[in-house]
Protein backbone atom coordinates (compact mmCIF):
# COMPACT_ATOMS: atom_id res chain seq x y z
CA UNK A 1 0.00 0.00 0.00
CA UNK A 2 1.47 3.18 -0.85
CA UNK A 3 1.74 5.52 1.91
CA UNK A 4 -1.26 8.30 2.62
CA UNK A 5 0.27 12.19 1.79
CA UNK A 6 1.28 13.89 5.06
CA UNK A 7 -0.39 17.70 5.55
CA UNK A 8 1.11 19.99 8.64
CA UNK A 9 -2.10 21.39 10.40
CA UNK A 10 -0.58 23.90 12.85
CA UNK A 11 -1.14 22.67 16.21
CA UNK A 12 -3.73 25.42 16.83
CA UNK A 13 -6.12 24.61 13.96
CA UNK A 14 -6.12 21.08 15.11
CA UNK A 15 -9.74 19.67 15.98
CA UNK A 16 -10.59 19.48 19.42
CA UNK A 17 -11.83 15.94 19.18
CA UNK A 18 -12.80 13.33 16.74
CA UNK A 19 -16.28 14.55 16.01
CA UNK A 20 -15.16 18.34 15.00
CA UNK A 21 -13.80 18.97 11.25
CA UNK A 22 -10.64 21.00 10.37
CA UNK A 23 -9.31 23.24 8.15
CA UNK A 24 -6.41 23.73 5.92
CA UNK A 25 -5.48 25.96 3.75
CA UNK A 26 -3.18 27.86 1.91
CA UNK A 27 0.25 26.08 0.35
CA UNK A 28 -0.57 22.14 1.87
CA UNK A 29 -4.01 23.00 0.97
CA UNK A 30 -2.86 23.99 -3.10
CA UNK A 31 -0.78 21.05 -2.81
CA UNK A 32 -3.70 18.71 -1.80
CA UNK A 33 -6.22 20.10 -4.22
CA UNK A 34 -4.34 21.63 -6.93
CA UNK A 35 -1.27 19.21 -7.51
CA UNK A 36 -2.79 15.53 -6.09
CA UNK A 37 -6.52 17.17 -7.23
CA UNK A 38 -7.65 15.42 -4.04
CA UNK A 39 -11.72 14.96 -4.55
CA UNK A 40 -14.02 14.58 -1.33
CA UNK A 41 -13.90 11.31 -0.05
CA UNK A 42 -9.92 11.25 -0.07
CA UNK A 43 -8.20 10.29 2.66
CA UNK A 44 -5.03 11.88 3.99
CA UNK A 45 -2.78 11.74 7.09
CA UNK A 46 -2.35 15.13 9.12
CA UNK A 47 0.49 16.27 11.80
CA UNK A 48 0.86 18.87 14.31
CA UNK A 49 4.75 18.46 14.63
CA UNK A 50 3.94 18.43 18.44
CA UNK A 51 2.89 14.69 18.53
CA UNK A 52 -0.79 14.72 17.02
CA UNK A 53 -1.54 13.08 14.09
CA UNK A 54 -3.94 11.13 12.32
CA UNK A 55 -6.27 9.90 9.50
CA UNK A 56 -8.84 12.90 7.96
CA UNK A 57 -11.23 13.12 4.79
CA UNK A 58 -11.89 15.60 2.96
CA UNK A 59 -15.39 16.84 2.89
CA UNK A 60 -15.13 19.80 0.34
CA UNK A 61 -12.93 21.97 -1.69
CA UNK A 62 -13.07 25.78 -1.27
CA UNK A 63 -11.60 26.74 -4.62
CA UNK A 64 -7.65 25.50 -4.64
CA UNK A 65 -6.51 26.68 -1.48
CA UNK A 66 -9.01 25.64 1.61
CA UNK A 67 -9.92 22.08 2.45
CA UNK A 68 -12.67 21.20 5.06
CA UNK A 69 -11.46 17.80 6.94
CA UNK A 70 -13.35 15.21 8.70
CA UNK A 71 -11.81 13.06 11.32
CA UNK A 72 -11.26 9.72 10.92
CA UNK A 73 -8.88 8.63 13.38
CA UNK A 74 -6.58 10.49 15.84
CA UNK A 75 -3.29 9.54 17.33
CA UNK A 76 -0.67 11.12 19.68
CA UNK A 77 3.06 10.14 19.83
CA UNK A 78 4.27 10.79 23.49
CA UNK A 79 7.21 13.45 23.27
CA UNK A 80 10.08 11.86 22.75
CA UNK A 81 12.54 11.69 26.33
CA UNK A 82 15.80 10.54 25.02
CA UNK A 83 17.95 12.22 21.87
CA UNK A 84 20.35 14.91 20.70
CA UNK A 85 19.60 18.76 21.15
CA UNK A 86 22.68 20.50 19.08
CA UNK A 87 24.18 23.40 19.39
CA UNK A 88 25.50 24.79 16.64
CA UNK A 89 27.78 28.30 16.37
CA UNK A 90 26.47 30.30 13.57
CA UNK A 91 27.41 30.31 10.47
CA UNK A 92 26.57 31.50 6.86
CA UNK A 93 26.45 28.74 5.91
CA UNK A 94 24.92 27.42 2.51
CA UNK A 95 23.93 24.08 4.14
CA UNK A 96 22.30 24.88 7.39
CA UNK A 97 18.68 24.35 5.40
CA UNK A 98 20.45 20.50 4.55
CA UNK A 99 21.27 19.86 8.10
CA UNK A 100 17.66 20.85 9.87
CA UNK A 101 16.26 18.58 7.52
CA UNK A 102 18.53 16.01 8.92
CA UNK A 103 18.04 16.89 11.98
CA UNK A 104 14.19 16.12 11.34
CA UNK A 105 15.13 12.51 9.89
CA UNK A 106 17.71 11.62 11.87
CA UNK A 107 15.11 13.22 15.20
CA UNK A 108 17.09 15.10 16.74
CA UNK A 109 15.34 17.00 19.95
CA UNK A 110 16.12 20.34 19.28
CA UNK A 111 18.85 23.08 17.41
CA UNK A 112 19.96 25.76 18.77
CA UNK A 113 22.24 28.50 16.50
CA UNK A 114 24.29 30.06 19.29
CA UNK A 115 26.84 33.47 18.67
CA UNK A 116 30.49 32.13 18.67
CA UNK A 117 33.49 34.14 18.66
CA UNK A 118 34.37 32.81 14.88
CA UNK A 119 30.84 33.04 13.87
CA UNK A 120 30.13 34.50 10.40
CA UNK A 121 27.76 37.06 10.92
CA UNK A 122 24.91 37.91 13.63
CA UNK A 123 22.65 34.69 14.50
CA UNK A 124 19.10 36.69 13.76
CA UNK A 125 16.78 37.58 16.43
CA UNK A 126 14.69 34.38 16.32
CA UNK A 127 14.24 31.28 14.50
CA UNK A 128 13.50 32.10 10.81
CA UNK A 129 10.07 30.82 9.78
CA UNK A 130 12.20 29.58 6.36
CA UNK A 131 13.63 26.56 9.21
CA UNK A 132 10.63 25.79 9.93
CA UNK A 133 9.17 25.01 6.99
CA UNK A 134 12.21 23.34 5.85
CA UNK A 135 11.46 20.83 8.92
CA UNK A 136 7.70 20.71 8.27
CA UNK A 137 9.11 19.43 4.69
CA UNK A 138 11.09 16.80 6.02
CA UNK A 139 9.02 15.67 8.43
CA UNK A 140 6.04 15.06 5.62
CA UNK A 141 8.51 13.06 3.59
CA UNK A 142 10.26 10.76 6.83
CA UNK A 143 6.78 10.62 9.07
CA UNK A 144 7.89 11.95 11.98
CA UNK A 145 5.16 13.22 14.47
CA UNK A 146 7.01 15.49 16.41
CA UNK A 147 9.95 18.79 14.90
CA UNK A 148 12.68 19.43 16.72
CA UNK A 149 12.41 22.68 18.78
CA UNK A 150 13.91 25.22 16.73
CA UNK A 151 15.90 27.99 18.94
CA UNK A 152 18.69 31.31 18.88
CA UNK A 153 21.23 32.51 21.53
CA UNK A 154 23.07 35.42 21.88
CA UNK A 155 25.54 35.56 24.49
CA UNK A 156 27.62 33.02 23.39
CA UNK A 157 29.44 30.10 25.50
CA UNK A 158 28.03 31.73 29.03
CA UNK A 159 24.80 31.90 27.65
CA UNK A 160 24.66 28.16 26.40
CA UNK A 161 26.20 27.04 29.76
CA UNK A 162 23.04 28.67 31.50
CA UNK A 163 20.67 26.88 29.66
CA UNK A 164 22.78 23.19 30.61
CA UNK A 165 20.36 22.92 33.86
CA UNK A 166 17.91 21.65 30.68
CA UNK A 167 19.67 18.61 29.70
CA UNK A 168 20.49 15.37 31.62
CA UNK A 169 23.65 15.60 29.81
CA UNK A 170 26.03 18.37 27.96
CA UNK A 171 28.70 17.91 25.84
CA UNK A 172 31.13 19.59 23.52
CA UNK A 173 32.53 18.71 20.30
CA UNK A 174 36.62 19.19 21.05
CA UNK A 175 38.93 19.00 18.81
CA UNK A 176 41.70 18.82 21.85
CA UNK A 177 39.60 15.56 23.05
CA UNK A 178 41.72 12.79 22.97
CA UNK A 179 40.86 9.25 21.87
CA UNK A 180 39.61 8.19 25.38
CA UNK A 181 36.97 11.33 24.79
CA UNK A 182 35.42 8.97 21.83
CA UNK A 183 31.82 10.15 21.45
CA UNK A 184 29.84 7.33 23.25
CA UNK A 185 26.25 7.16 21.30
CA UNK A 186 24.77 5.02 24.21
CA UNK A 187 25.75 7.59 26.66
CA UNK A 188 23.92 10.73 24.19
CA UNK A 189 21.04 8.41 24.08
CA UNK A 190 20.40 8.02 27.89
CA UNK A 191 18.36 10.93 28.34
CA UNK A 192 18.53 14.42 27.09
CA UNK A 193 21.60 15.95 25.64
CA UNK A 194 22.88 19.07 24.77
CA UNK A 195 25.93 18.40 22.45
CA UNK A 196 27.94 22.10 21.24
CA UNK A 197 29.59 22.31 18.04
CA UNK A 198 31.61 25.54 17.36
CA UNK A 199 31.10 27.38 14.01
CA UNK A 200 32.87 26.34 10.80
CA UNK A 201 36.55 27.30 12.33
CA UNK A 202 35.45 26.24 15.72
CA UNK A 203 35.51 27.06 18.72
CA UNK A 204 38.18 29.24 20.33
CA UNK A 205 39.85 29.37 23.65
CA UNK A 206 38.04 31.44 25.75
CA UNK A 207 34.58 29.27 24.78
CA UNK A 208 36.27 25.84 25.32
CA UNK A 209 37.44 26.95 28.42
CA UNK A 210 34.04 28.30 29.38
CA UNK A 211 32.52 25.08 28.82
CA UNK A 212 34.67 22.67 30.14
CA UNK A 213 34.83 24.49 33.63
CA UNK A 214 30.80 24.82 33.05
CA UNK A 215 31.01 20.79 33.04
CA UNK A 216 29.88 19.85 29.59
CA UNK A 217 32.08 17.03 28.85
CA UNK A 218 34.57 16.95 25.80
CA UNK A 219 33.65 14.82 23.23
CA UNK A 220 36.06 13.60 20.09
CA UNK A 221 35.06 11.96 16.56
CA UNK A 222 38.10 11.33 16.00
CA UNK A 223 41.36 12.69 14.38
CA UNK A 224 40.30 13.86 11.10
CA UNK A 225 39.23 17.38 10.68
CA UNK A 226 35.67 17.42 9.78
CA UNK A 227 33.26 19.76 8.36
CA UNK A 228 30.62 21.33 10.42
CA UNK A 229 27.54 19.92 9.01
CA UNK A 230 29.53 16.71 8.89
CA UNK A 231 30.34 16.74 12.29
CA UNK A 232 26.90 17.59 12.82
CA UNK A 233 25.12 14.86 10.85
CA UNK A 234 27.74 12.10 12.86
CA UNK A 235 26.29 13.02 16.01
CA UNK A 236 22.49 12.64 15.04
CA UNK A 237 23.46 9.54 13.13
CA UNK A 238 25.36 8.06 15.96
CA UNK A 239 22.03 9.16 18.06
CA UNK A 240 20.26 7.57 16.12
CA UNK A 241 21.31 4.23 15.75
CA UNK A 242 21.82 4.37 19.36
CA UNK A 243 18.43 5.01 20.22
CA UNK A 244 17.04 2.29 18.64
CA UNK A 245 19.42 -0.57 20.00
CA UNK A 246 16.97 -2.80 22.55
CA UNK B 1 50.54 26.06 13.93
CA UNK B 2 47.92 26.85 11.26
CA UNK B 3 47.99 23.75 9.18
CA UNK B 4 49.72 23.24 5.93
CA UNK B 5 47.53 23.81 2.65
CA UNK B 6 47.01 20.55 0.57
CA UNK B 7 47.72 20.35 -3.01
CA UNK B 8 46.80 17.25 -5.35
CA UNK B 9 49.81 15.73 -7.47
CA UNK B 10 48.26 12.59 -9.40
CA UNK B 11 49.96 9.40 -8.43
CA UNK B 12 51.97 9.63 -12.25
CA UNK B 13 53.41 12.70 -11.84
CA UNK B 14 54.69 11.68 -8.16
CA UNK B 15 58.49 11.88 -7.72
CA UNK B 16 60.77 9.25 -7.93
CA UNK B 17 62.59 9.63 -4.60
CA UNK B 18 63.45 12.38 -2.46
CA UNK B 19 66.18 13.96 -4.71
CA UNK B 20 63.95 14.52 -7.66
CA UNK B 21 61.95 17.66 -8.09
CA UNK B 22 58.22 17.33 -9.76
CA UNK B 23 55.91 20.18 -11.49
CA UNK B 24 52.67 21.49 -9.77
CA UNK B 25 50.57 22.63 -12.68
CA UNK B 26 46.83 23.73 -13.85
CA UNK B 27 44.47 24.92 -10.88
CA UNK B 28 46.30 23.43 -8.28
CA UNK B 29 49.42 25.45 -9.09
CA UNK B 30 47.60 29.01 -9.83
CA UNK B 31 46.15 28.35 -6.67
CA UNK B 32 49.26 28.03 -4.87
CA UNK B 33 50.70 30.83 -6.93
CA UNK B 34 48.09 33.17 -7.37
CA UNK B 35 45.50 32.71 -4.72
CA UNK B 36 47.91 32.03 -1.92
CA UNK B 37 50.75 34.28 -3.85
CA UNK B 38 53.75 31.71 -2.18
CA UNK B 39 56.83 32.29 -3.25
CA UNK B 40 60.16 30.23 -3.30
CA UNK B 41 61.33 28.95 -0.24
CA UNK B 42 57.75 28.37 1.43
CA UNK B 43 56.03 24.82 2.09
CA UNK B 44 53.10 22.89 1.25
CA UNK B 45 51.70 19.62 1.23
CA UNK B 46 51.31 17.45 -1.79
CA UNK B 47 49.32 13.86 -1.43
CA UNK B 48 48.42 11.54 -4.27
CA UNK B 49 45.06 10.01 -3.00
CA UNK B 50 46.94 6.35 -3.38
CA UNK B 51 48.37 6.92 0.13
CA UNK B 52 51.68 8.89 -0.53
CA UNK B 53 52.11 12.47 0.99
CA UNK B 54 54.41 14.93 2.08
CA UNK B 55 55.75 18.03 2.67
CA UNK B 56 57.51 20.22 -0.16
CA UNK B 57 59.29 23.18 -0.88
CA UNK B 58 58.60 26.01 -3.34
CA UNK B 59 61.48 25.96 -6.16
CA UNK B 60 60.59 28.33 -8.39
CA UNK B 61 57.20 29.85 -10.28
CA UNK B 62 56.86 29.75 -14.11
CA UNK B 63 54.35 32.05 -14.36
CA UNK B 64 50.82 31.95 -12.06
CA UNK B 65 50.51 27.97 -13.71
CA UNK B 66 53.45 25.93 -12.98
CA UNK B 67 55.15 25.39 -9.88
CA UNK B 68 58.86 23.50 -9.47
CA UNK B 69 58.99 21.14 -6.19
CA UNK B 70 61.49 19.83 -3.84
CA UNK B 71 60.61 17.16 -1.72
CA UNK B 72 61.18 17.65 2.07
CA UNK B 73 60.14 15.00 3.40
CA UNK B 74 58.01 12.08 1.91
CA UNK B 75 56.11 9.62 3.68
CA UNK B 76 53.04 6.92 3.01
CA UNK B 77 50.14 5.85 4.93
CA UNK B 78 48.89 2.12 3.79
CA UNK B 79 45.94 1.58 1.90
CA UNK B 80 43.14 0.98 4.36
CA UNK B 81 42.03 -2.66 5.28
CA UNK B 82 38.77 -2.43 7.17
CA UNK B 83 36.02 0.28 6.21
CA UNK B 84 32.63 -0.04 3.70
CA UNK B 85 32.29 0.39 0.10
CA UNK B 86 28.68 1.81 -0.69
CA UNK B 87 26.75 0.77 -3.93
CA UNK B 88 24.60 3.27 -4.61
CA UNK B 89 20.95 3.03 -6.82
CA UNK B 90 21.92 5.63 -9.49
CA UNK B 91 20.00 9.05 -9.13
CA UNK B 92 19.91 12.24 -10.86
CA UNK B 93 20.52 13.95 -7.64
CA UNK B 94 21.90 17.12 -6.66
CA UNK B 95 22.93 15.73 -3.01
CA UNK B 96 25.85 13.42 -5.03
CA UNK B 97 28.25 16.39 -4.60
CA UNK B 98 27.60 16.30 -1.43
CA UNK B 99 28.17 12.63 -0.38
CA UNK B 100 31.54 11.95 -2.73
CA UNK B 101 32.17 14.85 -0.24
CA UNK B 102 31.01 13.32 2.90
CA UNK B 103 32.37 9.75 1.70
CA UNK B 104 35.90 11.32 1.91
CA UNK B 105 35.63 12.84 5.17
CA UNK B 106 34.54 10.02 6.53
CA UNK B 107 36.52 7.50 5.05
CA UNK B 108 34.65 5.36 2.45
CA UNK B 109 36.58 2.76 0.49
CA UNK B 110 34.91 3.31 -2.50
CA UNK B 111 31.53 4.44 -4.43
CA UNK B 112 29.86 2.37 -6.95
CA UNK B 113 26.96 3.86 -8.60
CA UNK B 114 24.82 1.05 -9.99
CA UNK B 115 21.81 1.02 -12.49
CA UNK B 116 18.73 -0.21 -10.58
CA UNK B 117 15.10 -0.68 -11.73
CA UNK B 118 13.88 2.75 -10.45
CA UNK B 119 17.14 4.25 -10.98
CA UNK B 120 16.11 8.27 -12.86
CA UNK B 121 18.28 8.10 -16.18
CA UNK B 122 21.60 6.13 -16.98
CA UNK B 123 24.31 5.88 -15.13
CA UNK B 124 27.26 7.01 -17.34
CA UNK B 125 29.96 4.96 -18.83
CA UNK B 126 32.65 5.65 -16.55
CA UNK B 127 33.09 7.84 -13.16
CA UNK B 128 33.24 11.51 -14.07
CA UNK B 129 35.76 13.63 -13.62
CA UNK B 130 34.33 16.03 -11.46
CA UNK B 131 33.63 13.21 -9.28
CA UNK B 132 37.35 12.83 -8.52
CA UNK B 133 37.57 16.37 -8.70
CA UNK B 134 35.09 17.05 -5.84
CA UNK B 135 37.05 14.35 -3.58
CA UNK B 136 39.95 16.16 -4.06
CA UNK B 137 38.91 18.53 -3.04
CA UNK B 138 37.57 17.59 0.25
CA UNK B 139 40.71 15.20 0.77
CA UNK B 140 42.30 18.50 0.95
CA UNK B 141 40.48 19.73 3.23
CA UNK B 142 40.31 16.89 5.74
CA UNK B 143 43.76 15.61 5.33
CA UNK B 144 42.54 12.38 4.04
CA UNK B 145 45.59 10.45 1.79
CA UNK B 146 43.85 7.95 0.13
CA UNK B 147 40.66 9.02 -2.15
CA UNK B 148 37.85 6.82 -2.49
CA UNK B 149 37.73 4.38 -5.24
CA UNK B 150 35.11 5.29 -7.47
CA UNK B 151 32.75 3.00 -10.33
CA UNK B 152 29.68 2.86 -12.20
CA UNK B 153 27.66 -0.55 -12.74
CA UNK B 154 25.59 -1.70 -15.36
CA UNK B 155 23.80 -4.94 -15.19
CA UNK B 156 21.28 -4.45 -11.92
CA UNK B 157 21.98 -6.96 -9.27
CA UNK B 158 22.92 -9.95 -10.90
CA UNK B 159 26.20 -7.24 -11.53
CA UNK B 160 26.48 -6.38 -8.04
CA UNK B 161 26.47 -10.37 -6.99
CA UNK B 162 29.94 -10.37 -9.39
CA UNK B 163 31.32 -7.89 -7.33
CA UNK B 164 30.71 -9.59 -3.99
CA UNK B 165 33.66 -11.98 -3.72
CA UNK B 166 35.50 -8.57 -3.39
CA UNK B 167 34.73 -8.35 -0.09
CA UNK B 168 34.72 -9.68 3.16
CA UNK B 169 31.03 -8.76 3.66
CA UNK B 170 28.06 -7.94 1.41
CA UNK B 171 25.16 -6.21 2.81
CA UNK B 172 21.57 -4.43 1.65
CA UNK B 173 20.04 -2.09 3.48
CA UNK B 174 16.56 -3.50 3.12
CA UNK B 175 13.20 -1.62 4.09
CA UNK B 176 11.65 -5.24 5.22
CA UNK B 177 15.00 -5.77 7.32
CA UNK B 178 13.62 -6.52 10.83
CA UNK B 179 14.56 -4.64 14.08
CA UNK B 180 16.71 -7.73 14.67
CA UNK B 181 18.81 -7.02 11.47
CA UNK B 182 19.98 -3.63 12.89
CA UNK B 183 22.70 -2.15 11.28
CA UNK B 184 26.26 -3.23 13.59
CA UNK B 185 28.59 -0.91 12.91
CA UNK B 186 31.79 -2.96 14.58
CA UNK B 187 30.09 -5.55 12.13
CA UNK B 188 30.88 -3.45 8.83
CA UNK B 189 34.56 -2.25 10.12
CA UNK B 190 35.83 -5.85 10.67
CA UNK B 191 37.02 -6.11 7.22
CA UNK B 192 36.08 -4.88 3.34
CA UNK B 193 32.42 -4.77 3.17
CA UNK B 194 29.81 -3.72 0.44
CA UNK B 195 26.65 -1.99 1.67
CA UNK B 196 23.48 -1.85 -1.35
CA UNK B 197 21.14 0.85 -0.98
CA UNK B 198 18.36 1.50 -3.78
CA UNK B 199 17.70 4.95 -5.51
CA UNK B 200 15.64 7.01 -4.35
CA UNK B 201 12.27 5.14 -4.59
CA UNK B 202 14.11 1.70 -2.95
CA UNK B 203 14.76 -1.27 -4.78
CA UNK B 204 12.11 -3.39 -6.30
CA UNK B 205 11.18 -6.90 -5.40
CA UNK B 206 13.62 -8.79 -8.03
CA UNK B 207 16.17 -6.70 -6.72
CA UNK B 208 16.23 -7.37 -3.19
CA UNK B 209 15.33 -11.22 -3.89
CA UNK B 210 18.28 -11.41 -6.12
CA UNK B 211 20.69 -9.73 -3.38
CA UNK B 212 19.10 -11.71 -0.42
CA UNK B 213 19.99 -14.93 -2.74
CA UNK B 214 23.30 -14.07 -3.61
CA UNK B 215 24.13 -13.66 -0.29
CA UNK B 216 23.63 -10.22 0.89
CA UNK B 217 22.53 -9.89 4.36
CA UNK B 218 19.54 -7.58 5.12
CA UNK B 219 20.30 -4.51 7.23
CA UNK B 220 18.12 -1.73 8.95
CA UNK B 221 18.45 1.41 9.75
CA UNK B 222 15.36 1.61 11.65
CA UNK B 223 11.56 2.02 11.29
CA UNK B 224 12.00 5.35 9.87
CA UNK B 225 12.00 5.95 5.66
CA UNK B 226 15.11 7.78 5.61
CA UNK B 227 16.38 9.68 2.15
CA UNK B 228 18.94 8.66 -0.58
CA UNK B 229 21.76 10.55 0.87
CA UNK B 230 20.82 10.37 5.01
CA UNK B 231 20.84 6.04 4.96
CA UNK B 232 24.29 6.60 2.93
CA UNK B 233 25.80 9.19 5.04
CA UNK B 234 24.60 7.22 8.18
CA UNK B 235 26.23 3.97 6.93
CA UNK B 236 29.66 5.94 6.63
CA UNK B 237 29.59 7.86 9.60
CA UNK B 238 28.90 4.34 12.06
CA UNK B 239 31.41 2.48 10.20
CA UNK B 240 34.07 5.77 10.80
CA UNK B 241 32.84 5.87 14.27
CA UNK B 242 33.10 1.97 14.44
CA UNK B 243 36.83 2.31 12.63
CA UNK B 244 38.12 4.58 15.54
CA UNK B 245 37.10 1.89 18.88
CA UNK B 246 40.01 0.02 20.60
Amino acid sequence: MPRLNSYHLPPDQWPVDAAATCVLEGPEARHLLGVLRARPGDELRLFDGAGRHGLFRLLAAQGKARAELAVVSLDFEPAPTRGVTLALGWNKSARRDWLLEKAVELGALGLVFWQAARSQGEVPAGPKDSWRETCVQAAKQCGSAWLPELAVLQGGADALARIAADFDGCYVLYEKAGPEQLLEPRRLATGKSLVVLGPEGGLDEREASALLAAGFAPLSLGPRPLRWETAAVSCLALTHHALLQP
